[in-house]
Parts: C-alpha cells; structure tokens; sequence
C-alpha cells in the first residue's frame, strides 16, 4: 500500500478577535479562530482537518497575519480554499492567501520571530471606530520613559517574572530583538519583536511599561525583573483588545 | 422677570452607527444618537435638553464628525460637558470636542457644506478590522469610468431622481462642489462635498457610480438622471454601512 500523498497548505489569516475565546480549539467550544477554521476545511475536504497555528492567542486578542499550515490528502487550488473559507467564515474572520507550502513546513516549529503590536489610546478621547483594538488609558504617559525601559527589556533575558506560566522546567528564556514605540496624536504603539512570547508575556510587558510611564515604576527597576532572586514585581496585565499579532517570520 | 440667560454649545460628535436607527431620536427608542446624547445631558443639567444635529444620518450610517448645538440656562465648562458625556456615553459614540457658541448658532440652519465618505471594499477579500465601515463589493469595478461619471454628477442639479424623497413642493436642487475617488489596494473612497443632500442621494449616487463601475450603465446616462423628463432611473441604494459623515462646514 503506497503512503496517501499528501498536500501541504500555508494560510494568512486575520480576525478580529473580540467576540473569541482565542486562537486555540477548546473542546467544549466553537468560539475559537483554529475551530471555526477546521470546522470549515472538514467539509471542504470530507476529511478531519487539523491546523497548526504558529502561536496561541488569548481570548480577545486580534491577528492582522496569524499563520497557520495543514494537510489534506486532496490536491485544492490555493485561491479556491480562500474563496472557499471566506464564504463561510464570519466577518470577523478573513482568509488573505493561501499558498502550497514545502512537505516539512510547520507553522508553529519553523516560526523564527514574531511581532506583536499593542495599541494605547492615551488621548482622553475614546475613538470610536476603533476602541476595539485599543486599550484606553486616561492618565498621561509620559512615552520617553517609556522608550527608556523598553530599550532595557530588549534582548536576552528570563521573562518568567513577565508571564502567567505555571512553573515549569521549560526554558522562560526569550529574546526580545526590538521594541519601538510611536506617539501620534496620543495613541501609543508598542511594536514587540520576538524569537517568541510567553504565555501573556507581551500584555504584561505592556502593563509594565505603562507603570513606567505613568510614574508608578522606575525605569532602572527593569533590570531587576529579569533576575529570579529579585523581589521587584512586573507591572499589570493589560487587556487583551490592545494586542494585535501583526506577522510570524519563517 | 428678566429672560432667563441662554448658553450655547457645539458638540464635535463621533459615532460607529451600525447598532443604531440613526441620528434622529424617534418616539419609540432610545436607539438613536440625538436620543443618547439628549438623555445624558439632561440628567447633567437638569433640563429637558434638546439637541440640533447638522443634519439626519440613516439607520447604520456612521460619523467622524457631526455637528449639533444645544442651549442651557446653566453656564458649564465645556470640558466638564465633553467629559460628562464621555462617561456615559457607550463606547460607539464620542465627543470629541465641546465649544461656546455664538448665542445665535443653529447647526443645521448655519451649516454652508458637508462631506460624505463612501468606502467600498472592492480588494476580493474583507478586512477584518473594517467591515463595519466597507461596502464589500467582489465584481472588480472600473475606476477611471467612475471618476468620469463623478464628474457629470458634480454641479447644480435637479437631484429628485437619486432621492428617496416624497413628492414635494421643496426643492430637489442642490450643488455638489466636489467629488473625488481614491483607489488603493482595492479599497474605494468616494468623497462627496456639496451643500446639502437629499434623503439617501449619497447612497444612490454611489450605487450608481457602481452600476458604472461595473459596465450596466454608460457614462452618459449621468447626464440624463437630472432631467425630471427622462426615464434613466438611478442606480440601487448603496448600504447604509458603507457611508461616514466626515465634516460639516459653517
């Protein structure tokens, strides 16, 4: 019996992840991306589809490219499974391309860095059209500050003070390659580049560098976060609607 | 007795309008924007408040800035006013900005222009992020030809035929000044600025600039909408969520 070939698809995808309890499938639930994605791609295929995501994303979180790659023993045409997808996704949900990838490719073990963008309305006004994908936040920042203590988390360090994971043998070493931090018209942007991220590692660096630039921490405590034997604490959580997962590297 | 003291003020207002019957406050709900503002400032002064907005917007139709003035016989701080509707406000509406006015202002009498935006998703695939503000149109449609019928539509005309208005005495005559169409990525932004437009002529317009766009009308049919004689009828009524009030001008 020859091996059934096997096709391998890479898709490009974006949501709008507020009305979702996250990227990854729950068994007792239809509210996430990879589940309503599958679901589709099933019927498509008559067959039991699984996707690889390159990354979780928390409930709430948004992507404009999350990667994701499957296989199917069906030789479709790219353009067709998009067109096929985005009819039957929600609005929320859209398929940008899809493309044939190599035989190996995997989209969460090739991934090589990722970027997340978070987004602080610190105008005093909330904007309408796009408070979804904003977290407002009245008190002045002060974004110099700010710039100051993300130069000092970028880099090789031990975020495992900067993330929800239970204790575990895993490596919570990161590298952070590059903050940068833009201001117009008071709406902030934290763009974060990654070789990965640590489960709620990115809002809570975020919650940190707001406590920065509100005044509440020191920029020269950043340092101290990084050594596990330092008591000093990393800042909040900030909320999910601020955090947008903007592309994945291979 | 001395006549109480009027305070006039504008209101700089924006809103998403998709969960709403529109502008104008109707018996029955509470679900307009004029109702919504109108409720919150009379709580906060006291008064049975009542606000002039520049004009109506349709069910869905959205605004970044519609103009409305109101008066009180309590002299307030107009920060104190914007912050105050803020609170309450929900998160689709905004106030961007509250100012004294001239006792004599009136913002629909006194408004000399308007600019409408109409946003058409003409890219193939929808965008996650602004679908509520997209017409999602998938035929490719012909720019260069829409732009040569904008052109025959800019001007002094009789609008009655792209109006849903009924019979009326009133004039149908109104002059757009300008109408200007961008293209980028697939994403259409029709701009219209004239002194005033007739119920539902923005959305009949665009879906006439549609019809054209995708070859079932001719570029000289144009001409003859605005003769009352002529049987050319205009095209369909472009959906409400489509179309942002952009400014107006006094």
């Amino acid at each position: 019996m020859t091996k059934k070939q096997e096709y391998n698809y890479l898709l490009r995808i974006s949501y709008d992840g507020t009305r979702y309890l996250g990227w990854q499938r729950q068994k007792s639930s239809e509210k996430t991306i990879q589940g309503k994605i599958e679901a589709i791609l099933s019927i498509m295929t008559g067959e039991s589809v699984e996707i690889n995501g390159s990354g979780r994303t928390d409930a709430g979180v948004h992507a404009v490219e999350q990667i994701a790659n499957f296989k199917t023993g069906i030789d479709l045409d790219p353009l067709e499974i998009r067109d096929y997808l985005n009819r039957y996704l929600p609005e929320d949900i859209g398929v940008n391309r899809v493309e044939r990838a190599e035989p190996r490719f995997h989209a969460r073990l090739n991934a090589k860095a990722k970027t997340y963008c978070y987004t602080i309305n610190n105008s005093g006004v909330t904007d309408v059209f796009c408070h979804r994908f904003q977290y407002f936040y009245p008190a002045k920042l002060d974004v110099s500050r700010m710039r100051e203590a993300a130069a000092l988390m970028t880099g090789r360090h031990d975020f495992r003070k900067c993330s929800f994971a239970k204790r575990t043998r895993k490596s919570t070493v990161r590298t952070i390659y590059e903050i940068t931090i833009s201001e117009e018209n008071g709406i902030i942007q934290i763009s974060y580049r990654g070789d990965g991220f640590l489960y709620n590692m990115v809002r809570i660096l975020t919650g940190t560098l707001i406590e920065v630039g509100r005044g509440a921490m020191k920029v020269e405590e950043i340092n101290r976060l990084f050594d596990p034997e330092d008591e000093t604490r990393a800042g909040f959580t900030a909320p999910a609607g601020g955090l947008t997962l903007m592309n994945v590297e291979y």
